[in-house]
């Protein structure tokens, strides 16, 4: 049976490369054939794995950049269910895409803001008098480039691909280590892998309550590779707090830990431990980039 | 001498709001006398103070759904120089303006994302069958409603006194604890008051390095009120951490935790000691809705 695997879509999102990414590791790895589902957004991509609707999901986290993905991360929280499978890192290698001659006729660039300020040093060197026009997702801008010939839009490689469209320089962003971390979960309960997930909020009002959990884990030496705080939603400066942890959960110090994790938060979350995929992701932005157009400019 | 505040603009936003109500502050407690200036961006906001082109900067810093404001973290981290003379608390009320006369002809609503995120549960109520279009700023919304009588937008009580737009029903907001805070910075030192705010990355790949730097504060029975991670933008995993402490930075225990503190961060920054503005939020919406169209729908 093949599995269906939900991610945000549109098509050429790198939501969905993460998800391909996976589903070409998976069938290598395992043989289990699957199939990509997209929606319109990470709370209905996390629902439809919640539901049954998907058998697995593949949703950011976190990016080198931007950092933690919130939307992700309270859809975790309140669907309750959701079970981490595997992590997997993808470089994010922004293009421009243009049906311009060359770099000098571009007069207008669109793309999300996120993409526009993370290319915002490379447009100020090659095009400091272009207007940049703000978008809802990269690939939306991809629609004004046939019509326009004096524009320009920034998406991945991939979408130029996908949308047969040229690209007239790539990467364009300014830091070059421009990663994003995407988590596989599914309803199946995960103990199997070299990290933890957990989440957990903590009695109101209780003063030096998160200096006293945080000592749980500093007693025992256990390291923290993440800490991430999001409001309840309940009163300003009421938090829940994100944790991660370099260890399997069923090893003694953790388990200790995490009994008494439980006495003092008021609800404590374990999103499972899990494996980082090995997916080679240079190898895969190597072939990405073997079969593409070949006008890139480097 | 009038002051200059630097804030986001344009005018009609929550953080011109919050800007104008520090304005007035001002002037009834110091007889200070100033004026606002808006700019495009958190960062270039901040920068302007940081220039000393403006005295003052108000910035958003967290909002109870949304959490922490990452623009706003990381201009501060990089501007290196900016100190928090005042937080103040303002309640977000959002409010569905438009021309038609009642909510039964309303097609399409325009708004920001978040804001029409944090109405869908009304929205779904009230006017099920609507079209959501996402726009860049909530008062961009607002050009849609003259030309469109089957539009509606939804935006602060204060964008429908600019642009004299009635309003249809107010609040809106699913979750009624709404409120974000907001920093008042300057160029200014500044120690006086009950929070203390700091920033500080550790060196890379030490095992255990932000374990031992919560255990300063745990060991010292120090609450820290918030505790928020941002990347480094060197590498994936890399973090800073952005802390708030609620006491004076002159409070023996705390001098002795920066002190060590100091020993084992790479980078520790410390934007000051300020308390937070008794500005009644509850009377100035009072007054606020006092002056607006009466049609409003409670």
């Amino acid at each position: 049976m093949s599995l269906s695997i939900a991610h945000l879509g549109p098509t050429g999102t790198y939501a969905e490369a993460a998800a391909l990414a996976y589903s070409q590791w998976l069938t290598q790895e395992t043989g289990q054939q699957s199939f990509l589902c997209s929606y319109p957004s990470i709370a209905q991509t996390l629902q439809a794995v919640a539901n049954g609707e998907a058998s697995l999901g593949v949703v950011p986290i976190e990016n080198s950049l931007e950092g933690s993905v919130t939307m992700t991360m309270d859809a975790l929280w309140r669907l309750d269910n959701l079970q981490i499978q595997q992590s997997l890192i993808l470089p994010i290698a922004h293009a421009l895409l243009s049906c311009a001659e060359d770099l000098t006729l571009i007069r207008t660039i669109y793309s999300h803001p996120q993409a526009l300020a993370q290319c915002q040093g490379w447009i100020d060197k090659f095009l400091p008098s272009a207007q940049l026009v703000p978008t809802n997702a990269t690939t939306e801008a991809l629609q004004h480039l046939e019509q326009d010939k004096t524009s320009g839009a920034i998406a991945s490689q991939r979408a130029a691909q996908l949308y047969n469209l040229p690209i007239l320089a790539c990467p364009i962003n300014d830091y070059p280590d421009n990663h994003t971390r995407f988590l596989v979960v599914s309803l199946n309960p995960s103990s199997s892998g070299s990290h933890t997930s957990l989440a957990f909020s903590v009695p109101a009002n209780v003063p030096g309550a998160l200096a006293k959990l945080l000592h749980i884990f500093a007693s025992r030496n256990i390291n923290l590779s993440r800490i991430e705080s999001r409001p309840t939603k309940r009163s300003l400066g009421e938090y829940l707090f994100f944790i991660d942890i370099e260890a399997n959960a069923n090893v003694p110090s953790i388990q200790s830990a995490l009994t008494e994790l439980k006495l003092h938060t008021e609800t404590l979350k374990i999103f499972g431990s899990y494996p980082i995929l090995p997916i080679n992701s240079n190898n895969q932005d190597k072939t990405e980039r073997d079969t593409l157009n070949e006008e890139t400019f480097q």
